[in-house]
């Protein structure tokens, strides 16, 4: 009977959610039918605590409300029509484990929004925000009853402004996104080799000399901290130490473990620098420097890396193997667990709480240490077991370009985690991270949006939310709502295209080009470049212009899913026909609109590629439908065009190259079709087009 | 012989202005063919005179080329390639009659910028930059000997920030690309009616009372200031009184006409608020004020305003009409020629040179005030043969949504000007206004860009400099080029439609719809509203989207024209048929696309009047091309189907009605062209269709 009863509820849910357009899905919502008419004039009154946080809240989503209907809602008169009733303040900021839940309850007369604090507050105007809805009667807000709160209390996105600098303006517009998405942990990526971002008042040589005049003056932090605060969300800093610090050692050599001078780095990867744990004056200068910081951030956490530190400096170094020698330190790891252990102490001293990657989960570390996993679920297991507070951010690095639904099906705890509840518990949450060697101001929205919406969703909502349909249906809606803050996610690859052609009249054939192909990830990404890419490379050509998660990438697989799974042969057929076509005239019309133009002409051979798929795309639907039989060589010869294509040519990933291999494959073997079962077939099929190991 | 030699060195500029993309168009260039081959690494070397400014302008532009050609310039080895010759450093900041002169000679080899001062560099690396041209050998700088200085010695953009207040990021990108268009004056707006925008230390309540709190704080002026200064640009601030002064009056009632309180005005138009000339109060306020500001603005020039002050506080106040007496003013304009007379005394006291409005051109207005005209050309002749030096700014109205070509062929000394050389000479330049009424930051950009360019070539370049087709060419690459700075433009548009479908897919009959219509102007738009527009109006409705100066209406001009022209009745046929094909089944289309959607149903009659063009378009093709006599009822009904769509329906105004009704007058007169010439009926055809006054 509970069973029975909890199966209805769901379907309740699924049923308010689908129609509805929040993101992410709250955890309970009832639709009642009776909606609110929006018109101008729409009084708002407080009723219970109120500050100037909850105005501005307000505020701001009024006026979201305003542009959406083109209505002027917000009017001093009139009997309320929106009445915010938060029952009292929560903390002065925001911090872990705030009460963010909020009731919204929308009738035809009247709408209520209820929460035990401001930022419960903020978030349920989030939702009422997202609830405006064109009808053909007007504009208005669904008659709904919302309770809602997260799953996780720590939702964060990472931004790395350390290997590419980015003005306050696109962190503002940022978080604004991140709060309609619920969000609600910046995570700074402030130092690394290639930069040191913020203002020392203390040790001015670090910004002085270690960020090419590219940092964050004081008073910008604080008013960026204000803004996040506005928007119920935690600045957490990471100092990433001891490696990754080459940028510390310009101005500082006396630190490091081997004998300067130092560059600021230029290049990407992993490089030797890192700070000599051996001395008590390194750590008198870390105190220095995270107590100064410490006060600078209000948050109650402060993140200090401790990732992939090579310890080529240690080892190369007689003094430090020395002390090693002497205090019985075996391994470069226990000499990192020392370093960090006596870090602990001025970071606790400071009042924070120490937050590292997950290479500092090491025999040893005490447990009041937050540890950030990005290196996989089996770390978070591990370190969830042995007691302490997790992160997971190993699914979520937005630079590797998965998509929405790699990113959305990806769960800190899923089903079939091991962990017992009590262990589960320590799973804090999660962040994306958007690591910044391809980055730019320009392009960094549509690398960090809609994606992120994906994980915020993960993040907030139950954990059986998991339909990636209706998923990509809010996405998009929310995506555009977006645009509000000036977030240039959508825009900006039409923008970088128009550059490169020089004209605001892209001709049809290189549209089509980039509608089908879509960047690399990071990792690879670097070792195509003809030149070795360094933070000097100008991020413009014609692999920094294309989109992730690309509608006709999702369109193709979901075409070729369905031809699998249809016996008649005919699902998908059309739509995976019209695709074709468009592919298999681009070796003729893709050249000529791109001669003369050194951008565009790089990327003839991916035309070839693609018009060669569309071709065999169109032999194989053929094939299928009539059922032909093929001969000895038309699989090879496929199977090497399959291979032509997953060269990283261009550096132009095509996205759907394992769906167009089940294709061919299906091609192959239609004519064996008769004696199996649809099941058995599409097990062969599937079996027979298993992925080879491919650059992607 | 000499007028000979003029004529060929004309006819080679044109050419090399052809194969050429600048603008402006340079005072003189003649390419070589030996162009210049960019490649990674280009060796800079300043030779002469240099200094961080220099620099920082140097940076920018190689900035600019790599992000255009995707090559990594700027290397510090090899021969040099790239040279700097700057003699000196001109003035420390840029100021009115600075030598913007240059000369930059592109050889095979090398590339030569060569100038008397910095800022004359700065022009010039702005021309370097729009040479890089990508061609099937590389991205190459074409070889050309380029000698450059302006026609104007101001060139100016003024940007009203009172109305709706624009982030200073927004200013910055305008500058950014004011001086990729070579202007030199950003004239800022800085108070009105509607709001005091700018921090006074020693009377905040200006700010603090009349702002919402929307104002640049002085820290930000200084910065703003170093900014354009880097650019050569100028910034000249405006404090409009005695009228427009509503906001000031927040703070300081009493310095009013009549008594307070004053709230701000959320109105728009022109309101009775105006300063008490009378008091020697309101001259030691102004002093104070004016004093602080002159302190915080380094230019020379302080723009007082002056303008629509209507005088009825002054008839109103009995104590006022008694010093009207007492003094013999007899008339509200002698009052603010006194007012002007006792203010032009405290501007020079702190070493400014005063500019107003043309209202403040009445007799007895001391010769050094610089007068701006909004009111004509005719108004700018009289001043400058008073004496004055005068700018134009008449018919440079942003907001009046003219096209490129209109703003572009307005002159400040046309070849038909009254003027004598020494009278000439007075014209100083002119501005662009881009008022505040319809502005946010998300459209601001839409409304000054392209179309900026146009006025900057006309005030930079020759004045022989006048070929539309050539500007269009130029004005769309330069435009995708200004969007390397943040500008949205061309994003925008779409963005505002994504916004109101609320969804990334918007409707192909939406798209269509949108590219035949465009906003109105701000004058004509007011009136249209339903409600009074007021400063909280949401700019987010379908009014808002469309772009000024859209292409497809300058395609059916262009149409019409060719086909009036053409004694076979051919040319432009099938651009005209495509067009209305595309708009005949609008009727039809975009109604069920808008369904549901009350921002879009808006539009329904506005679809339902191009379909019926559309259809009327065909007919008269088909009456036309098959030489048809016309019913005595065909021209009335299609004169009253234009009549209706001149109407300002759903705030989208048709900018080819005219044209259409040059096409519709041609059908009604097809079968009286056999007794006449081409040119008689053409100037028939002419005479009938003169427009009649239309909403426009």
């Amino acid at each position: 009977m509970r069973i029975l009863f909890a199966v209805l509820i769901l379907a309740q849910l699924v049923f308010a959610a689908d129609r509805l357009t929040l993101l992410p899905v709250p955890a309970s919502a009832q639709t009642s039918g009776a909606d609110f008419a929006l018109a101008n004039g729409f009084t708002i009154k407080t009723d219970g605590y109120s500050d100037a946080r909850l105005q501005r809240a307000i505020d701001r989503a009024v006026r979201r409300m305003e542009a959406r209907s083109v209505l002027v809602l917000a009017r001093p008169s009139g009997a309320p029509a929106f009445i915010v009733a938060c029952k009292s303040k929560g903390g002065d900021l925001p911090q872990l484990g705030d009460d963010e839940s909020y009731s919204l309850e929308v009738t035809a007369q009247q709408v209520v929004l209820t929460s035990n604090t401001v930022v419960g507050a903020i978030r349920g105007l989030e939702t009422l925000v997202q609830l405006v809805t064109p009808t053909s009667k007007g504009y208005v807000l669904p008659g709904v009853v919302i309770h809602d709160q997260p799953r996780f209390a720590w939702r964060g996105l990472l931004i790395d402004v350390a290997r590419h600098f980015q003005p306050i303006e696109v962190l503002k517009r940022n978080l604004d996104a991140m709060a309609a998405a619920k969000m609600n942990v910046f995570h700074w990526h402030l130092s690394d080799d290639q930069g040191f971002r913020i203002e020392s008042k203390k040790l001015p040589k670090l910004q002085g000399m270690g960020s090419d005049g590219l940092y964050y003056t004081q008073e910008q932090v604080r008013d960026l901290i204000g803004y996040a605060a506005d928007r119920g969300i935690r600045i957490m800093p990471e100092f990433d130490i001891p490696g990754h610090s080459t940028s510390w050692f310009v101005g500082y050599p006396q630190f490091a473990s081997a004998p300067g001078p130092y560059q600021i780095e230029r290049r990407y990867g992993v490089f030797d620098p890192t700070f000599d744990p051996t001395r008590d004056a390194t750590y008198k200068f870390l105190d220095t420097f995270l107590g100064e910081m410490a006060k600078l951030f209000p948050d109650a956490y402060l993140h200090i890396g401790g990732d992939e530190n090579n310890g080529k400096q240690w080892t190369a170094n007689p003094r430090i193997q020395a002390f090693m020698k002497k205090h019985r330190l075996e391994t470069n790891n226990q000499l990192q667990n020392y370093f960090n252990k006596r870090l602990l102490v001025i970071v606790k001293k400071h009042g924070k709480k120490m937050v590292g990657w997950d290479e500092v989960l090491v025999p040893g570390l005490p447990k009041d240490v937050v540890v950030q996993s990005w290196r996989g679920l089996k770390s978070l297991d591990e370190g969830a077991k042995e007691g302490y507070g997790m992160l997971l951010s190993a699914p979520y690095y937005l630079d590797a370009m998965m998509s929405s639904q790699q990113l959305y099906l990806a769960d800190p705890v899923p089903a079939t985690s091991p962990l017992t509840a009590e262990e589960r518990a320590r799973v804090i949450g999660g962040e994306c991270a958007m690591w910044g060697e391809e980055l730019t101001p320009a392009n960094i929205d549509s690398r960090i949006w809609p994606r992120n919406l994906a994980v915020a969703e993960r993040f907030w909502s139950p954990a059986n939310v998991t339909d990636v349909g209706d998923y990509y249906r809010r996405e998009d809606a929310v995506s555009v709502q977006l645009e509000h803050f000036g977030l240039q996610h959508i825009a900006a690859p039409d923008r970088a295209l128009r550059s490169l052609v020089g004209s605001s009249d892209v001709p049809a054939p290189v549209q089509v080009l980039m509608k089908y192909v879509e960047p690399y990830r990071l990792g690879l990404r670097h070792r195509l470049f003809e030149v070795r890419q360094t933070e000097q490379t100008p991020l413009t050509s014609l692999a920094d212009v294309g989109n992730v998660d690309q509608p006709a990438t999702r369109e193709i697989v979901a075409n070729v899913d369905r031809l699998l799974n249809d016996a008649n042969f005919t699902a998908g057929a059309a739509g995976l026909q019209a695709t074709f076509a468009e592919l298999a005239q681009l070796d003729r019309s893709y050249p000529p609109a791109a001669s003369g133009n050194p951008a565009l002409e790089k990327a003839i051979p991916r035309a070839q590629d693609l018009a060669g798929l569309g071709r065999a795309g169109q032999e194989a639907l053929t094939i299928i439908n009539q059922n032909q039989a093929v001969s000895a060589t038309w699989l090879s010869d496929h199977l090497a065009l399959l291979d032509r294509a997953a060269k990283p040519t261009s550096g132009l990933n095509i996205g759907w190259l394992q769906s167009f291999r089940t294709l061919i494959f299906m091609a192959a073997a239609r004519s064996q079709y008769d004696p199996l079962t649809q099941k058995q077939w599409r097990e062969k099929v599937t079996a027979d087009a298993a992925p080879k190991t491919v650059h992607k």
